[in-house]
């Protein structure tokens, strides 16, 4: 199957997204969130410019939009939601940045680098009210529930990742809850939410949901991976970054599963000092190469399931562009295992 | 008029809140709120039921159920919209503390002292989202747009205060600007919200909202005021932080237009040059005094104004309650005279 040829204004350091399909809805959607800066106080309306300009890779958009055309036609509605959460995920990552003392992000510097953290919590509120207040231009209050379960969804992921660092106890059911509410939930708004607007049935609607949901869950799996071992776009990215603020990602979890008693009892004492944890250690106390393996087959399989489930779809262009996606992100999963 | 009783789980350091007209119905927001504690994920739960149990005074409910009275009776409605603003405000306060690294609110450490500021940012967003899904129970989508707008208008007073400290250039229409949308946005949703879901025609939803934006203003400009000069029941407040802060509020601005040339050559060098301004400074350099005079006299016509657009309301002790609250904050104004 053909990868799509990337958008270039829409793709980032870690790859290409394959929107070319979509390329004039995605325009739209630029359009409609430089016109949603325009709806701030005029005061607070060149932050809100600089921070949508500097972030967010526009994948919830193009869901959003190639589920509409896979379920019925594309309408304003579709690009309207992407807008919405494209603008509730770029103040999670204002507010995300200020937690990891991000200074850039996509080479431009963040907003808490700029302004500082005070600032930086302020606007990422302000966005955040903001796409919830657009969400009430929908007629239809379920849409509106929807959005506002979703954000909080993301919300809640976030506390729980954040209370979890260092903590023995993780276990891989709580790492799939964490990153299905923190990054699942919202691709998985995009494209359940936008075949509901495009009149999708129930059940395709629920299709299109669970296919985000894999989706999303797959893609975290992947950048989890990719923080420990780097990837080939990932030119100047820091790696490890999870290791030193204590998040255990699934490679972790099963290195710690698969390990030996001994080798388990050396990386629980690191892990509770808080101590840092580098690849060294890793690969010396146990099947570190196997864990990442472990790992990325784990999503390669998400994304099988996540294509599965498309099977309701009538084929077009855009379900098969639904379909593309799983395939880009296979790819980079397979650059991944070099 | 008799100032009503107060009712001691709802009063503050900085003197009692005439509830006790509505303790049933305040009763209910109290069981509310901890209702939607459960509604958390059991891993989030505990920190926002901490959040809700220290801070918050519910002034906002206190404000939507008398209004409900006063306009045609207290309805399940009322007692939720005051529920939903009031934990809007608590995650204002939570983000708050962040930014003015407080590290007690009521006697109890702060989410941030507590937990560390990332998971504080995190706990604002969870409250804030919930507020907001919260908000989509009603059906009526017009409800919550008016949520949505009173949300965005908060924050986005808040990004305007934060870039505008040590700012110079601020004029008195600037911080009225920015107070009516940090303070006067909630208090004009609870009054003005809770009007229209009580069957409210549009003059009356136009009236309660005006009276509460009128409350909210006078309520900060007073509370400013404290920050200069204490009050008899602050006990232990921090003074000045303000200033330190580079705020300048009601009584700075006026010191600045009321300053001979020299004065305020003098003035201007310190705020520009983010110097401390303590009083032993701004006493020695102009009419002090005079200056936090002329904001509580403003901050009670505000009272007046308020109180004079009630007139439209059929007289019930629910619209003497709303006369009271005026009558309450001028007590406080005349002791912060002394």
């Amino acid at each position: 199957m053909a990868i799509l040829k990337p958008l270039s204004p829409f793709t980032d350091a870690k790859g290409k997204i394959p929107f070319e399909l979509v390329r004039p809805e995605i325009r739209k959607v630029e359009k409609q969130i430089a016109e949603q800066v325009d709806a701030f106080d005029p005061g607070v309306a060149p932050y809100i410019d600089y921070i949508c300009n500097t972030s967010g890779k526009r994948i919830r958009p193009a869901l959003a939009i190639l589920t509409g055309g896979a379920v019925g036609s594309i309408t304003d509605d579709n690009i309207k939601i992407g807008v919405i959460l494209e603008l509730i995920h770029m103040a999670t990552l204002v507010h995300d940045d200020i937690i990891d003392e991000a200074t850039t992000r996509r080479k431009e510097l963040t907003a808490n680098a700029k302004w500082g953290n005070g600032m930086a919590v302020l606007l990422g509120d302000a966005l955040f009210s903001h796409a919830l207040l657009l969400a009430t231009e929908f007629d239809d209050i379920s849409i509106n529930r929807k959005v506002g379960k979703a954000s909080r969804e993301v919300c809640e992921g976030e506390v729980i990742q954040s209370q979890r660092r260092f903590d023995l106890t993780l276990t891989k059911e709580d790492y799939f809850k964490v990153i299905s509410m923190k990054t699942g939930a919202l691709f998985a708004a995009a494209t359940g939410i936008s075949a509901n607007l495009s009149g999708a049935d129930e059940a395709t609607e629920k299709a299109l949901y669970d296919y985000g949901m894999k989706l999303g869950t797959a893609y975290q799996i992947y950048d989890d991976c990719v923080d420990l071992v780097g990837s080939e776009d990932a030119i100047g990215k820091t790696l490890g970054t999870d290791l030193e603020k204590g998040k255990l990602t699934l490679p972790m979890l099963t290195l710690l599963e698969n390990a030996t008693d001994e080798q388990r009892k050396k990386l629980n004492k690191r892990i509770i000092e808080q101590q840092a944890l580098d690849f060294e250690v890793l690969v010396g106390i146990a099947d570190y190469a196997g864990a990442i393996e472990s790992a990325l087959d784990t999503a390669a399989e998400m994304l099988v399931e996540a294509r599965d489930g498309l099977k309701c779809l009538t084929e077009s262009k855009y379900s098969t562009g639904l379909i593309d996606i799983t395939h880009y992100l296979d790819d980079l999963i397979n650059k991944c295992r070099k």
